[in-house]
């Protein structure tokens, strides 16, 4: 028995008697179970909340812990949340994020990280750097799925780059992309988000003082609202990209002529490796303390959860365990 | 005044006295007439008189002719249907079917070819080689459209591909995709086309049949109709790609999440380059006689409309005048 934040039956609610059953990932890797130091509360987690997924259990993919076993027992570790076969044709190319038997950390039939412990495929687990503190270790996943996108696009020193949304995701998908070449905006609702930003050296305005005059050539999706994709297309030029990584609950109205008639394309981005991103943690590349918002120990999960969910808010962090 | 085919306020009607006002195009290059031979009913145009565009005009943009004017005078042509302005940045990259000051022949303010004659600029215009009939030139621009997709991707000899409908687009994506690297299977629902498909050459089976196994590299939409986005989801592999053809007029709703979680690509498709197309004419390497499904004259354009609107039909054509 444990403490945990668990959805069941789209309600949300704190445990401290939770009964943690093992999950079964398709792996042949051993559990390894770790203790939980810290972990972040994601646009995700609202949305799993929100019905997105149809999850049920714990939630929490964003986190740092101890592991209590295996080759790096005792040592602070993060774990890649997807827990994949290693057989299927994704996995031999190292796309096991995409793994069709694949149970995902927190969000797809494997409990998660906001509670004492959670089990972690042990090919699944990396060990944190010395040199960076556990409050940044937390942000590896996202870190790692801002990333992604450099798995999947290459830019070009001429590309005009629109990042809608200041939030986490916005912060460090900008942070990300100003390191590479192209010409970086972020365009979001938030003054003082914006004035972050531009104290990293990246541009950034508010969307509404920007025309959407369609002359991007990639537009990133951050917005984490369903009318993302809209604005998106209003600043994305004719054969440009559209980056999306907002997911939403259910269906939404989309007229898809645009994507046609200006033969737009729309890459879908997720996950990332953990790897890079820990290594960019270590080389101090990203800023990330500066986007924390505030802490709460698991007990205050649900207030957590609100604060998470209130408009503006940055990371909230959940204090679950000293080291 | 002539005869046309005329789209206002919603509702097709044939004129007899049609008073056409030239367009105004943005090229700076002369307007020639030409006298309409034949002309091909598209997907497009049904879209339209369904509100697609909000066009009021001339419908018909598949058209063969003869130029009253100009070098080409007295000669078969046909014409590009984007009229662009040639100077902006995406004529300056050969784009010209993008330019956003572009009209676009029976599409989008500028009179189309379901008429005694109709103007085009002179830049557009495609002299008719001597060995292609008048029927098959007016191929000419649904065939483009299809071998647009090579102008936007690299297949490979591994890639599977899926095309779905096995209709008027769907017949020549196939014919165009068949001869490049890859396997072909078109999935459509009227066991005659697929019958016609298989003596070419082509795998084609009832979608019904095939199991929506998530396996296949490429999907192109080319059912021209709203349910294809969803089909073409059931078929794609995680970090696939749709290719998108298939335009319908208003929104509907879709759940963009699977984009994310699979990191799909969608890439809109439209227009293509006339000369390749006509090349592919003259070379005989795409059969396109095997499409027409009847001839009406343009008297008879409201009974064609119908023809063509009914399911299952191939292409219909409208004999206009004699050579």
């Amino acid at each position: 028995m444990m403490r945990a934040l668990v959805l069941k039956s789209g309600e949300l609610a704190y445990a401290s008697d939770y009964q943690a059953a093992p999950p079964t990932p398709p792996s042949k890797s051993s559990l390894i179970t770790v203790r939980v130091l810290q972990a972040g509360i994601c646009e995700t987690d609202l949305q799993l909340v929100a019905g997105y997924m149809g999850y049920e259990g714990v939630l929490g993919h964003e986190f740092c812990g101890i592991a209590m076993e295996g080759k790096y027992a005792g040592q602070r570790v993060v774990g890649e949340i997807n827990c994949a076969c290693g057989n299927c044709e994704y996995c031999q190319r190292e796309l096991g994020r995409h793994c069709p038997q694949r149970t995902v950390i927190g969000i797809l039939n494997h409990d998660g990280a906001f509670a004492d412990q959670l089990y972690v495929p042990e090919e699944n687990i990396l060990p944190v750097p010395d040199s960076v503190p556990t409050e940044e270790a937390v942000f590896v996943e996202p870190l790692a799925a801002a990333l992604e996108i450099l798995e999947q696009i290459e830019f070009n020193a001429t590309d005009r780059i629109a990042i809608l949304g200041d939030g986490r995701l916005g912060n460090l998908c900008a942070q990300v992309l100003q390191q590479q070449p192209g010409e970086v905006i972020v365009l979001g609702r938030h003054q003082a988000k914006l004035d972050r930003l531009d104290q990293l050296g990246i541009a950034a305005a508010l969307a509404d003082n920007v025309l959407a005059e369609r002359q991007f050539d990639y537009v990133v999706d951050c917005t984490g609202s369903a009318s993302g994709i809209e604005s998106a297309l209003g600043y994305v030029r004719p054969r440009g990209t559209i980056i999306l990584k907002t997911t939403i609950a259910g269906t939404q109205p989309l007229n898809l002529a645009p994507f046609v008639i200006d033969e737009l394309t729309l890459v879908g981005s997720r996950c990332g490796l953990f790897a890079p991103a820990l290594q960019a943690l270590e080389e101090r590349a990203i800023d990330v303390r500066g986007l924390i918002d505030s802490r709460f120990p698991l007990e205050q999960g649900l207030a957590a959860f609100e604060r998470a969910s209130t408009p503006g808010v940055m990371k909230v962090l959940l204090d679950i365990s000293d080291e």
